[in-house]
């Protein structure tokens, strides 16, 4: 495939400090079609091309392990300067072996199967006309996130793995961090010819930056948030664009009547606490009145130091049960908390389950497989799941390499998103002069 | 699949002369849920249970003919006296035969393959796990159009074949019609078990209806206009919920140097002038300055009344061509008026379509096979067409038995939408008792 167009045009933005002395709603239109016009580029390199440039970037973040950990140790020390929580640190923090692993995620991409160009399906019409759809890449998608420094890597792996430009507004807190690695990526994608403006990172911290990313209709195809809740409740309220993200995991786990007592025990300690703090962690405990070792169940999350909140009959089964208010059953707690009701078979939990999930991720467990389908079918989520952890809930245990995103949205993509997420499709005739009568 | 639930429960919604006294910005959101209600239940039918409604209401909508042409009376006599212009007014009017199409359209629908329950794709972890994306309805769609009473019918259908539910917003010019068709569907269709709710017709013309339409994000899956340019673009403008529509249709045919010249003649005749209204009909023509036979191809579609406005080049291939403005490269004529420019080869056609085309239907006429190749690789289209009409953008021609639309947005569905653009999918995870480590 030529390259030389590209190549051999003039660059395709100004010098970033050209760029950063304008307001931010000249700056995200002229970077945003500087994006698009590199992504046409994208669009056109092959499987090995591009896994040749996400090796190169992979090797030059490797490289660049000294200037990226000074970056990122001035970012620290302003974090502990600003007071900065130890979580949000610990978000913040790289060090030689994160570091290595953030290398490793971009040249896993590479080892991906490429979705660019697969033919989706293929027909052929009465007067010889021969239909196609063909996947190709969205464009350019707009990744803004918080305080981990990975993002501004992994998002930008998955979006050229996938030939569509990325437009990254990283946060405050990461800025030094983030502009060592950004460097080192485009360093090693632009030694294997890909355009620099493939991936950008907005040069300025104005917050009307993000906002102008989220109106560019047209100029950005895609946003995909990453971070907190406050941060993607903004986004989906403000965004003029397509945004791919989830805001809740409110997630349910069902323990139906005929549940192996073994199984249900350790599918809800897993799923509650293995990582609390992830959105495919469980948030609400279903019980069946039917199912004879709720107590044992309710125990075993009690002794590892759950707090548990019940409804009435759930209060009865354990003294240390506290008593759930309305808001209990629609919180994300992202804690050791799990709310825990009782209910009368398949019917009701299928209602509670309709009326307070977030359609992330919600799952069964049952030893009766008319059971099991009855809920895969009706349950309305990204995610259903039976005799399984809702832990499972990510891209990588889904076996798609990386995730961008879980979306819980209903249209173009749901729950984890990866590769083929970050793609589109179009259609392809071959006519051989067919004229339509 | 029992429907035990829904059948026995309280009505899902006020009575219709209880709605019509809310104002819009409550009456949308009373109809939508009760949508959402119903379509808990659509999703549940079977095949066959689908498409005995939509035989069921194809009967209806044949047995109220006198009703609905008696509405249809009231609507036109009331268009005549407001003075609609003669094609408004014959897009409104009906009559026996176009009744019968109505009703035998929606009997199509029941013929077309279900989406719904078919497997995308499934695989199957190492710890055992069993994975499988699944084909969904999307939910609650809203549909948004104008004068042509039969898009009651054809959405209505379209979304009920593929486990939807549609709240549908027609306009004032065909009010009546609208409700005469709609109450014969829903006869049709509670015949047969199929709740009220399924399909609703917002029962006031009140133009904050649609407004709140547009802003009901959670409680509307989707919005498809239906209509003129003014309307999709007050659509794309004001929506918080995702639409699926086309905006223009800047439709371009290149002829390449290698085209046989009597196909690129009858190509380009049919894509402007069969239908020169329709959204895939050509708006601009590229000639290759290396075609030999530029001269005959404009002299057919001047000789068949075509108005041609040129770039310098093609002024001077006959005098009946006049001189193009900057403007006409950005405009949907839908009409016998084609934009003419003289190109250089594959390279400034390609640059041409990039910048100029609505992204709908673009189409090159070749005989070099890898000329061809690379025009569908790299033009940016949802349909993109080689030695054929660009006239063929169509979900009927497709072979798809129909169509809700055709889309120029790049996410979840492009070019012609049926009944497959009107699902999501969800993910079914099949576990054993796996624990994430």
């Amino acid at each position: 495939m030529s390259t030389q167009t590209l190549t051999s045009s003039a660059p395709l933005a100004p010098a970033a400090q050209d760029l950063s002395s304008l307001p931010p709603h000249e700056l995200v239109p002229v970077m945003a079609r500087a994006g698009r016009a590199a992504q046409a580029h994208l669009a056109r390199m092959t499987t090995a091309d591009k896994s040749a440039a996400l090796l190169a970037a992979a090797d030059a973040l490797r490289a660049a392990q000294a200037e990226i950990l000074a970056a990122n140790a001035l970012d620290v020390a302003a974090g502990e300067a600003r007071g900065l929580s130890g979580a949000m640190l610990d978000r913040l923090r790289l060090d030689d072996k994160r570091l290595a692993g953030i290398a490793d995620a971009v040249a896993q991409v590479a080892t991906l199967p490429d979705p660019v160009g697969e033919v989706i399906d293929a027909t052929s019409r009465p007067n010889g006309m021969a239909l196609s759809r063909v996947r190709v890449p969205i464009g350019l998608i707009g990744i803004i996130y918080e305080s981990r420094p990975n993002v501004t890597a992994d998002a930008a792996a998955l979006c050229l793995g996938s030939g569509n430009a990325a437009l990254l507004r990283g946060g405050s807190e990461a800025v030094h961090s983030n502009r060592a690695i950004h460097a080192a990526m485009v360093r090693g994608l632009t030694s294997c010819g890909v355009p620099a403006e493939a991936i950008q990172l907005i040069p300025t911290q104005d917050r009307d930056a993000v906002g102008a990313m989220l109106t560019a209709a047209g100029l950005i195809d895609m946003i995909v948030p990453r971070g907190g809740k406050s941060l993607v409740a903004r986004v989906q309220a403000d965004a003029r664009v397509p945004v791919l993200a989830h805001l809740d995991g409110i997630c349910h786990t069902y323990v139906h009547a005929s549940a192996d007592p073994v199984m249900a025990r350790d599918i809800a300690l897993n799923a509650k606490m293995r990582r609390t703090g992830i959105c495919g962690a469980m948030e609400t405990l279903l019980l069946d009145a039917a199912f004879p070792a709720s107590q044992q169940v309710v125990a075993a999350l009690l002794d590892k130091g759950c707090e548990l909140r019940g409804d009435a009959r759930a209060v009865a089964l354990d003294p240390r049960i506290q008593p759930a208010t309305d808001a209990d059953w629609d919180t994300e707690y992202l804690e050791a908390i799990l709310s825990v009701a009782v209910v009368d078979g398949l019917e009701p939990a299928l209602a509670h389950i309709a009326h307070h999930s977030s359609h992330h991720t919600d799952a069964i467990v049952t030893a009766d497989p008319a059971v099991a389908e009855e809920f895969l079918t009706r349950v309305d989520s990204a995610i259903v799941m039976v005799n399984a952890s809702t832990q499972f809930a990510d891209g990588g245990e889904f076996g798609l390499g990386a995730e961008i995103g879980i979306a819980t949205g209903r249209l173009h993509a749901r729950g984890p998103v990866a590769l083929e997420g970050l793609t589109t499709y179009k259609w392809q005739v071959r006519g051989t002069g067919q004229t339509r009568p």
